[in-house]
């Protein structure tokens, strides 16, 4: 990294002009989102015939449909569709046997729902630090930090400083970039950890061949209006399980047993079906995907060679050995300094490209800051290094 | 009622054949669902206008326009539109401060949605019996149940057998029949209890002129596939109290603070938030809802007729002083029987009449069976009376 590169605000001011041309020189002149969907295909006509059947809700053959399509796109034995990616992670959570009390490995650095999702279960969540080469949760400190607080006692881990047992881990695939998954399952295994992927973001992204969210014992996606495809809102959980595929279906439908007329529940189960309506969208969606995906690279090109003479920032590329959706175009700072970073926000903002920051890290937040966690000096210097770019799979056409 | 009418499954199913006919000649020689909606609107005009904007997530007009029509039609003054009715009841108990270890009051003979939110708040059901005049919570016994089991201390309410704070009642408007608010509301305040209604199944019923869910603290609303309206999925809060209105899109919105760029969320929130797309569908089905009711109406009557003559049944009534939106058309047969209850869904049920007995009461689950209760002689009885008829608005217009 460039640390010779003057990263004051007033110098901040001068980049930003740099990197708003250049975010200009890629995608055009025009104002653009973030991330927005793109509806070109069988969408209209896929909700006009669920509108006609009346089949709009809990039932409907879309729903089917998806979930076949899903899992045969992921090569998931088992897709179940749910209402949204945090409901899908409740679930995983659930499936894991995660309990009150207990606590859950997971990066700072991820959306919020990884966190309140165990909260949902009554649980802790425990943060874990990041590496620059996937963004993701760090394998090599995640098992220092075991061997320092952990113990095994009757073939489960637990937490030596709060006594509660650490029941899974949760990596997430951030912006789409896959995890080290082979470094992490063998931390998993040594510790008696299960570990559920968080695909939340990766939806076609691959780690040595492999679809995320299949490699753990489960996976679970998201299709917010914000994601590569969306169902308005919506999720999945995948499994190769057929047992938990089917605990997955159980609970996401309150947990009623099948009869033709009786209404017996045999736990607390969720509402947390898939409606048909937005099934339908989702099937039409994940006809595109191979089209949004490779326009989601060119796009990913076009600001990589954009960016490769202004000083001081580069833009992400996928982790070695993977291939990733690049569902979020990300540029890094080469130093970490939130003035320097909110100037290129204001900037870009105020040019009419909507730019992000990374979120704040977990261990930062109010509900989550007394949790327990490893070291994060990598977290906290990601916070002040990473924006999102403007990446919608539409914006190549505009160039 | 008519003790004397033999009930045997014999004649059960003689008693059976008259409902079916009584029922055919209602609706129509033709097979029919429970409830299904209706789409003769502008539902295909809103819901292309959504797809052609693009947003079909979590920010629209259409979510807007669909919690400020709500508020118009029921007279709350704040409608929050969420994911379902179950996430509606689960926000609602935490606005009533419902908090782990804590008891909830409520009918046995509910959905069991809502003896699961309070289990997602970390709470414990407590179930109190029916009364016949409206099939919900009894207020008489309600009183007498608390004059034996509970305290107040520290101007709050204590289970003295459990030892557990009771904090708050939800009474729930069985079949869109309003149950005793007036009576409620006084056990509610004598007891130093919080009153959430859950109104699910009762947009469009009133009590004394009132809407139902906008006389206690907070009310739920239900837009299932099965119910008056539909979004597909969908439900909404509503309240006269801002506060509670803005603590409520704060919590179904991830508890996010507004900002332009920075992601902060001061406490544990959750992905409730209605898409945009179903909220298309909502406005569409909102703008037909007087339509709705009034055929849900017509068909009571021509039931009514129908089945005056069959002795030993009849069919429920809207409770004094309310007017109800006859969600789910009821029949109530004069004797408590299993056999005989059975064999007349058997035969309706053969004949393509898709019929329902009322929910399995609470106290009967398994996840529910070791709660606190009080005596449910009604409940008991009811559960062997009640069979839901087919009642989609629609049908009035087969015969």
């Amino acid at each position: 990294m460039n640390f010779d590169y003057p990263h004051n605000a007033l110098n901040g001011s001068v980049v930003a002009q740099k990197i708003v041309s250049a975010v200009a020189s890629t995608i055009g002149n025009i104002p653009a989102a973030l991330h927005e969907p793109s509806f070109s295909g069988n969408e209209w006509e896929y909700i006009k015939s669920c509108l006609d059947s009346t089949f709009v809700s809990s039932v409907g053959k879309f729903v089917d449909r998806f979930e076949s399509d899903l899992a045969s796109y992921t090569g998931a034995k088992y897709a179940v569709a749910v209402v949204n990616g945090t409901a899908a992670l409740h679930i995983a959570l659930l499936l894991a046997g995660v309990q009150r009390d207990e606590e859950v490995l997971m990066p700072s650095l991820t959306f919020v729902a990884t966190a309140n999702a165990v909260r949902y279960c009554g649980a802790e969540p425990h943060f874990i630090d990041c590496e620059m080469a996937t963004l993701g949760l760090a394998p090599e400190p995640l098992r220092e930090h075991l061997n320092t607080i952990a113990e095994i006692r009757s073939d489960a881990c637990f937490n030596r400083q709060t006594g509660r047992r650490i029941r899974a881990i949760i990596p997430m695939h951030t912006f789409g970039h896959p995890v080290k998954m082979d470094e992490l399952l063998r931390v998993a295994k040594d510790f008696k950890l299960t570990l559920i992927e968080d695909a939340a973001e990766s939806l076609g992204s691959y780690y040595y061949g492999r679809h995320t969210g299949t490699i753990g014992l489960v996976g679970t996606l998201s299709f917010n209006g914000n994601k590569t495809i969306t169902t308005g809102g919506g999720g999945a959980i995948l499994t190769n399980d057929e047992a938990l595929a089917k605990k997955a279906k159980h609970l996401t439908t309150t947990a009623k047993i099948q009869h033709p007329w009786s209404y017996e529940h045999d736990e607390v189960g969720y509402n947390y079906r898939l409606p048909n309506l937005n099934a339908a969208l989702g099937c039409a969606q994940l006809e595109q995907l191979p089209a949004f995906l490779e326009n989601k690279r060119k796009l990913y090109g076009r600001y990589k060679d954009s960016f490769t003479d202004i000083p001081g920032v580069h833009i992400v590329d996928e982790p070695a050995g993977c291939k990733s959706n690049f569902w979020l175009q990300t540029l890094q700072l080469d130093i970490g300094d939130l003035a320097f970073r909110n100037s290129i926000l204001e900037a870009t903002i105020a040019a009419g490209y909507m730019c992000r920051p990374i979120w704040t890290p977990m261990h930062k937040l109010k509900p989550y800051i007394n949790c327990s966690r490893a070291s994060l000096p990598v977290t906290d210097l990601l916070e002040l290094q990473l924006i999102n770019l403007p990446s919608s799979a539409s914006l190549v056409k505009n160039t």
